[in-house]
């Protein structure tokens, strides 16, 4: 699984999973740079540390980094987004348009395009369909928190495209003996089970904060589940896909993990309420449920009960319990 | 959702599943007698405690019980079996000899029948297939632990069969404020599913002990349920009805909740070794991963790769880490 060739790579975003892929990235022989618009994290990432994201972690590599788009683009083969989707417009269209050479773009965030429903992924392709420079966008996805990439922990993903050839080349990128890369070429599957998971996450936050218990959770979840299914299906993405790394894999680290923003934002949302709104932090499960439920919901194009008392109780303070007695008294059903 | 009718039901086993489904049915206004061999549980049950497995619980009600099988049986219309599966080949052979009247059979338990490996269900109705006192069999599973239901937690599981006429009677007879019953006719599926995630929650369980991260537990978990799917599959089963609560649902409330004995027993596992397997409880997964490893991995019926790790790892002593690197350096793949 080593690489042959040593590859140019750029990694827009100095987070922590930029840093934790960079890590990856520079363990496997390749030549990584890190743009980043903090200074104070450059420098840092240049000394071999991060202490915001990960202040216990002393073996970084001592990364090559730079606050200068056009430099950090030059004679590249590989770039990365990794940013919050919420902030994709403004580093997307500024690095295509500082381009100098043929590129693969490799998405590793996992949510809609700023004020849209396209999934990133989706969206990145048809923002570069006649873009000569552009041989292709791999999306980089699956159950991998930052947090024990960067410790070597065992991690596993996939490398999502229609087209195989380059996801396999982004596969061989990232794979070595603790970090191993599978290709899916079902983008609509993977990026909606992806996306939909942190919405599930922050219902289990709020129930795991309000002391129901794990029965509960796991209805919640499951029943959940159904409407990422819809959803997913509605789009043209394959159940068989959900099932896999990108949708129950990912739901997992999502739904029962400290480490997640998304299900940390349920347990502080089930603490202190709407206040917890306020939170500075990325919470791509929040952005994701509005997108949804503006979308696909208020318009009527698609019954989602969960999402959509999800969405009541976190935005018009509807009460969870009461959310929870309707979907249970509904009907008798089919499961 | 109210029943109309009272109905006579007999349960057997005077366990923690006997107990909580007992709470339920009572609380639903039916008439219940439990049957167990334990004179001191029985003893307890009737004065509203069962101390064993609800040390804090002081709300049951006072349940009607009895050690003689027969009498048990006298006019009943349904029977829950409640014992661990490597019991029910006696328990079973003893109360259909004795029955009196026509009665549908309810099973609660996840594993195979003993000395096979045809689910419980499915060799229930090969039992019993020329017998005119049996109006039908129905398997109620999903995600509970006993320890939440006996607490009215809000509970959601699946009433199993291909005569749905028969599942909606046992999802009525359950159905409440609090337990809600959906029906499901893939039995396969349903039953494949309950039983493998009991494999698969061992596994979460060493891994959780040796301090592998969630990103670790998650894939190997994910990859597990691929095997999940190939041998429902493989049996006729559907991989919708895994993608449901008696899949992935029972999955969440098995692989990451410290209530579920299979992911204890992983736990511990992974503390003492070898010695864990002198433990008296009842581990489902175990027996589970025995029979299957007996019949379809060790006979070369079907690959199982990381089922049969887990088998080598905790039957013949084979390093948890060596197993997961080999796993892991598996040539890369599609998903």
């Amino acid at each position: 699984m080593k690489q042959n060739t040593n590859e140019n790579i750029t990694i827009i975003g100095s987070g922590s999973m930029g840093t934790a892929l960079a890590k990856v990235l520079f363990n496997n022989g390749h030549n990584v740079t890190i743009y980043g618009i903090d200074n104070q994290e450059l420098k840092e990432l240049r000394e071999g540390k991060n202490t915001k994201y990960f202040p216990e972690t002393t073996y970084l590599p001592n990364f090559k980094t730079t606050n200068n788009l056009k430099e950090a683009l030059y004679n590249t083969n590989y770039v990365v987004f990794a940013v919050p989707s919420k902030l994709m417009d403004d580093a997307f269209k500024k690095t295509i348009e500082n381009l100098q050479s043929q590129v693969v773009l490799i998405n590793v965030a996992k949510g809609f395009y700023p004020n849209t429903i396209t999934p990133l992924h989706t969206e990145f392709k048809n923002l570069t369909k006649n873009n000569l420079n552009i041989l292709g966008v791999v999306s980089l996805i699956g159950p991998s928190h930052a947090e024990e990439i960067v410790k070597d922990s065992i991690t596993v993903v996939d490398a999502v495209d229609e087209n195989i050839e380059i996801a396999k080349k982004v596969q061989n990128l990232f794979s070595n003996h603790y970090f191993r890369v599978y290709t899916q070429t079902d983008v609509i599957g993977a990026e909606i089970g992806s996306i939909f998971k942190n919405v599930l996450a922050i219902a289990s936050g709020i129930l795991y904060e309000k002391n129901y218990g794990i029965n509960t959770r796991a209805a919640l979840i499951t029943r959940g589940l159904v409407e990422m299914k819809k959803y997913a299906l509605y789009n043209g993405g394959k159940l068989e896909t959900l099932f896999g790394l990108t949708g129950i894999g990912d739901l997992i680290v999502t739904a029962f993990s400290e480490f997640s923003r998304n299900f940390s934002f349920g347990k502080l949302y089930g603490k202190i309420g709407k206040e917890a709104l306020n939170t500075q932090k990325t919470v791509e499960g929040l952005t994701a449920l509005k997108a949804i439920y503006e979308n696909v919901i208020k318009t009527n194009l698609m019954e989602l009960p969960i999402t959509n008392g999800l969405y009541q109780v976190i935005f018009n303070d509807y009460d969870i319990n009461e959310m929870l007695n309707k979907l249970i008294t509904r009907d008798l059903k089919e499961e």
